[in-house]
């Protein structure tokens, strides 16, 4: 189904755009964005619409999650773009917001900082959160904005984000927002590489040797029946023999990002930096304790 | 109209009785309580219904704003009488969830923070936030948490916590939430004493002394037209001459609680404690600048 979204920029537009459709008791599904969008986006509004009688996106470039030093001025903005693949997935309403309509009188860090905001908790203060001081305070913050003035019934977020879902289900639960929360399946590229809006930074050399995260994440997999320490170093012996890759991290953890189990259901992360560009990626793992040596 | 209301004890039980009134296109007004209601929260109860076609009002003592040295254990509990008061007043809906209901796994400070709440921010660091680290922390958090349950229309908050009604309008606007708040006049007794649930508390000797705040704060009304500092000067000339009362603070302050100005609205607000019972009062104040002497 290819129609042209409607597009919301102010909150009184998206408020008259959904108050219809609220009145006659219809499911809402909603998938917050930072807009520079691609087929994993794509997969999570077409996964929204499973959900929900109609579809709104919300594209917002959110300057709290970024932190000074980092790519907010640089971040990809393709509204036209954006508005087509929308349209092409059957979005009805794409909420586009300047700055100042979700942070009134402008954003700053400090003066959002004095006011009333989301506080992630301890699940912040790992992987992502240990690279990235506040960043999650941001996305945590602008989500419970968005689902307030989305007010949807149920909301779909990329596995390929998985600590940030792991903090929005976190929030849901802790605040008793009334919204659902669905996790979708990362998209990825030929070569395995996560889909991402950061991906366009990378050049040629850097796209190629990007792949490594994922081909990492798979040998640990392939040797995670031999317990968590064998699967670590298998994906350390790959990602090693890419020069290109600055590693951040890389984890092995339980479902909830705890610590990982003996045996049994788990996941693995990793961040690592190509040039100046940061990128993510994570899978499920199934651990395995090892057999005994018989020596 | 007097009615029983319908007692809802846990989140499916809430969340049945509201659902048809939902349905319906009813508006739901709530007066969240920590129960051992008295004349004042029945005016609470009152002005709900003059904004919404029903009211829940939630009577739960959050452990969250209370610090491990005051008085949680003690804080009453009177819930035949509290459910009577709220039937005598057309409620429809009391929603008195166990502790376990709101924090799942039961609560704990540390457990309840390693998890996701609400920041106040720079506003409840001055006043009562000085004096109860911390507690605004806990207002908040459990304010969100139940209009996540109740998702009302409009709730209704009294003006005698009148820094706890700015921080609630500030989390309103700072993360959407779609509710509209009414802060509700402060109801008395008749020396002037605001109704609160810690009056019970007082002995007939405090009970008599505690009148006193009430007097500071008309002396200093009654002074604010020769500037802020002989308003200030009138209300503590007043409240030194009652020896049963020990002072935190004395604020004389803009309406939104920040400098008071020279001459306009603003707002006086007192806290003091009579032997172990601690009481809050405020009013409105108009200040002027004072007439230039001639010398």
């Amino acid at each position: 189904m290819t129609t042209s979204p409607t597009l919301a920029n102010t909150r009184e537009e998206l408020s008259a755009l959904l108050a219809p459709a609220r009145r006659d008791g219809k499911r809402i599904g909603f998938v917050p964005t930072m807009g520079a969008l691609h087929e994993g986006h794509a997969s999570l509004m077409r996964e929204a619409a499973q959900h929900a009688d109609m579809v709104v996106v919300s594209i917002f470039v959110n300057p709290m999650q970024f932190a000074p030093t980092e790519d907010l001025d640089r971040y990809p903005r393709t509204l036209s773009e954006d508005l087509e693949l929308c349209g092409a997935n059957g979005v009805a309403v794409v909420f586009a917001p300047a700055v100042e309509v979700m942070y009134a009188g402008g954003f700053s860090h400090d003066s959002v900082r004095d006011g009333v905001t989301v506080h992630p908790g301890r699940l912040a203060t790992i992987l992502d959160g240990e690279s990235r001081p506040g960043h999650f305070d941001g996305v945590l913050t602008v989500v419970a904005k968005l689902f307030g003035l989305v007010q949807p019934d149920v909301a779909v977020f990329g596995q390929k984000d998985y600590q940030q879902l792991a903090l929005i289900r976190a929030m849901v639960r802790d605040l008793c927002l009334p919204v659902e929360i669905v996790g979708a399946e990362t998209m990825r590229e030929a070569d395995g590489l996560a889909m991402s809006s950061r991906n366009r930074y990378l050049d040629p050399a850097q796209r190629t040797a990007a792949a490594v995260l994922n081909r990492a994440l798979h040998a640990a997999r392939e040797r995670a029946s031999y317990g968590v320490p064998s699967a670590r170093w298998a994906a350390m012996n790959v990602l090693k023999s890419e020069p290109l890759i600055e590693l951040d991290y890389l984890a092995l953890t339980s479902v909830d990002l705890g610590e990982a189990p003996t045996s049994g259901e788990g996941r693995i992360l990793v961040a690592a930096r190509l040039g100046s560009t940061r990128l993510i990626d994570n899978m499920p793992i199934h651990f395995s304790t090892p057999p005994e040596r018989s020596s």
